[in-house]
């Protein structure tokens, strides 16, 4: 499956005649079928062969995302969402042709209630945007995945990343969706209580859904307080095996940290050549703690401890802010620092999640696989979940080099699978990951999914070609 | 609906005669159709009349399981699944007749991994069960519904309790399930991983679908490390808004309390007369605080201050084991008391969960709906999530009384829907709440929530007439 998605060319069925008719009357120019609009939404992060849909219509409310809907419906035209357009598995590719549905002017924070710690969201809006409005108010919302991904797609694809191993992922912070369903109906959600036993969870149904069940229009998300503290503190292992054992004795003790992030020798030296810092190139522990005065500091001492008694070696700690983003700076420039090392090159990123008793064992046998290509290559890591990405750093003109690092993506999987882990921890299935699926949860488990998207989504309008083979 | 189900009778169709010679066969000594073994099954702690099943299987195995669906599949017959029997609204009742499958004798804890923190056990296993199990392991698992449930039925009603505030519910603690679908298909947890983004989430589905999607075999949990400290605290307040204000401020700070417990007057005079304690008869607040030993002490001052600044008085605070037990054997024995004070009687029990901002209003709503029965009330609450149950003890002969405790549990549903609750925080729906649950989801959100019990329960064989009407 996965080279298969590099080698896809957009099929140029044509929407009906008709229906641009109707569209360019609905949305007049917030309507377009310009190459180049098409193009942009023909792609996301993923190092996948531009495949653009045929149309692409920018929603500004709950009615446009209906009547789009309505319509597709209606001609049986596939409709992909689209928000920020930085998925990684190439969820936004129209491989079926279609709609994209750009929801991204659908960008306003909609309400923030401050006692009761969540914000509702248009589903464009960004989570940097989010936080920035969050400013003056003592809380924010955490889930960081990297990009400054747009809540809604956030939502679609379960994201998490860096401060999961405190707050979760978006499963555990989304309080409830506005969606728009294959009937072209907008579902509320149906409470904003912060738990419920009324029903089945729909909710987590349509979280990780990738667009594929329905349009996220509005998002409701659970806010924090900003911890009183915040320090952050690096540590060197000379083995992955130490660095490892760190982590899983940190969340053995219950220690709160807030980030637990690893970085391969090879990353930190990227990160040098390219930010000009000298970390030292060994297996590395960025942590970030979160509490009052005390109890971070008292976190920070407790992981110091825990690192001595592995061996770790210069433990830094920094309560400083601007010590504090020096030390984050450079985790993350990893993937740019990565991306720079090599002009051109688009990055092969894998995303397993392992059980955390067998990470070491994981990576360690990542590291061996990857050493079967010449192409640059790092791991890094939420080491704190069991999570981990290997960057393959490929040239998209060379088939046989895509085509290395995609076995190599495979081998990966099939180990991570094989300690009892999970193709995707953070990225999604996309077209990228649909064999590995079935691999995972087995023919029987994907046919239940199967049987939820079509009693959904009976015409399979919804992003098809995605999670499932087509 | 609700008032349906006090005067429901069993549906004696009677199972079909080679269906009942076919049971006898596979199960033998563990297959039963005794009229006090059915009666058994016929109820659980909710107060509507016994409705007995017209069999009972003891399930011992996932074979087991298998085979009895099956067997009611090709025999169009319904299966209700039966754990401790603990379940209040009515979840249980055989109300179309059909098998009762127990599994309490899967009790089997099959693991326990320390360095992963899980454990996976039988669905018979109870959480006391478990927790015994783990003594020596230094992790515990926290979710405390109050009754001693079991695994399976937890995970079944999405069940919550005190220290849901701090450690979340069922919802956020089950990694993984076996499940046994209707085609009598074994699904194991597709993996370990702490995370996952690897298509629809069919745990979270399975979590809270009250066994109408299927039998619960095993259950996956997350453990905590044991503390290194655990304090209690208890205060009390002339006025509700004042006690609810303490609530809000101390979420809003982020005081990461493990427990925060909300009991009226009216229950701890009760308390006071069943336990001989002297306790005030006021608005009370019991919290309890973990972490390391600065840390929990740093919480229970936090918490003080903010008592202070809300007219609290007499905050009193327990870090010595034996003190901590006795403040919280007053509420642990807050529903035993009422039962007493009332001998004979049975409790009808709201739900509801409100946004915290709302939580004074609707407390004090409720209170004033309850001032129009003269029976007994209370309320006792899981305040710190919104969370609150109102107690009406009626005398199970007197339909006028039921009648009218009814009506009020209606109100109060209404109330807690009008301020964006939900009227079910964490019992479910069962056959209770039937009615709540279309006026909360509305009709395309219980339509979308039929759509996916079709498509994974074609025949409708698993616990029908629970979440939907008949």
């Amino acid at each position: 499956m996965s080279t298969t998605a590099h080698t896809l060319r957009p099929q140029a069925r044509g929407l009906p005649a008709q229906m641009l008719t109707e569209l360019a009357a609905r949305f007049g120019a917030n309507f377009s079928a310009a190459m180049a609009v098409r193009e942009h939404h023909g792609r996301d992060e993923s190092p996948f062969p531009v495949t653009p849909p045929e149309a692409v219509v920018f929603a500004e409310s709950n009615e446009d995302v209906v009547d789009a809907v309505r319509l597709c419906r209606r001609h049986r035209v596939p409709l992909i969402p689209f928000g920020a357009g930085s998925s990684v598995e190439g969820q936004l590719l129209a491989v079926q042709g279609g709609l994209s549905l750009d929801v991204s002017r659908m960008n306003r924070i909609l309400e923030v209630r401050v006692e009761d710690l969540t914000a509702t969201v248009q589903a464009g809006v960004t989570r940097k945007q989010l936080n920035e409005a969050l400013k003056d108010s003592g809380l924010f919302f955490p889930i960081d995945p990297g990009a400054d991904a747009s809540l809604g797609g956030m939502s679609a694809t379960r994201a998490s990343g860096t401060n999961a191993v405190r707050y979760g992922t978006m499963r555990e912070n989304v309080v409830g969706l506005a969606v728009v369903d294959a009937d072209g109906d907008l579902l509320r959600p149906f409470n904003r209580a912060k738990k419920s036993s009324a029903g089945y969870d729909l909710t987590r149904l349509f979280v990780g859904s990738e667009g594929t069940l329905g349009v996220i229009t509005e998002v409701t998300v659970r806010l924090y307080p900003v911890p009183e503290a915040m320090s952050a503190a690096v540590c060197c292992f000379d083995s992955l095996q130490d660095a490892v054992d760190t982590v899983i004795r940190t969340i053995q003790l219950g220690v709160p940290v807030a980030r637990c992030e690893y970085l391969c020798p090879q990353t930190i030296r990227t990160i040098n050549a390219y930010s000009k810092t000298t970390l030292r190139e060994a297996h590395s522990l960025f942590f970030e703690f979160h509490g009052t005065e005390s109890g971070a500091r008292e976190q920070a001492q407790t992981v110091e401890a825990i690192a001595a008694e592995h061996r770790g070696q210069g433990f830094e700690w920094a309560s400083r802010p601007e010590d504090r983003t020096r030390l984050w700076n450079a985790r993350h420039t990893a993937l740019f620092a990565g991306l720079a090392s090599r002009p051109g090159a688009r990055a092969i990123i894998t995303d397993t999640c392992v059980p955390i008793s067998r990470l070491a064992e994981c990576i360690t046998g990542a590291r061996t696989i990857l050493d079967k290509t010449s192409s640059p290559t790092s791991i890094a890591g939420h080491v704190g979940d069991g999570n981990f990405h290997c960057g393959i750093l490929v040239d998209p003109g060379d088939p046989d080099e895509i085509a290395l690092a995609e076995r190599l993506n495979e081998e990966i999987v099939r180990l991570a699978l094989s300690m009892e882990g999970t193709c995707s921890g953070e990225h999604g299935i996309g077209l990228h990951k649909i064999a590995f699926l079935r691999e995972e949860a087995g023919d029987k488990g994907v046919e239940l999914m199967r049987r939820v998207k079509r009693a959904l989504d009976p015409d399979g309008i919804f992003n098809p070609g995605k999670i499932f083979a087509a």
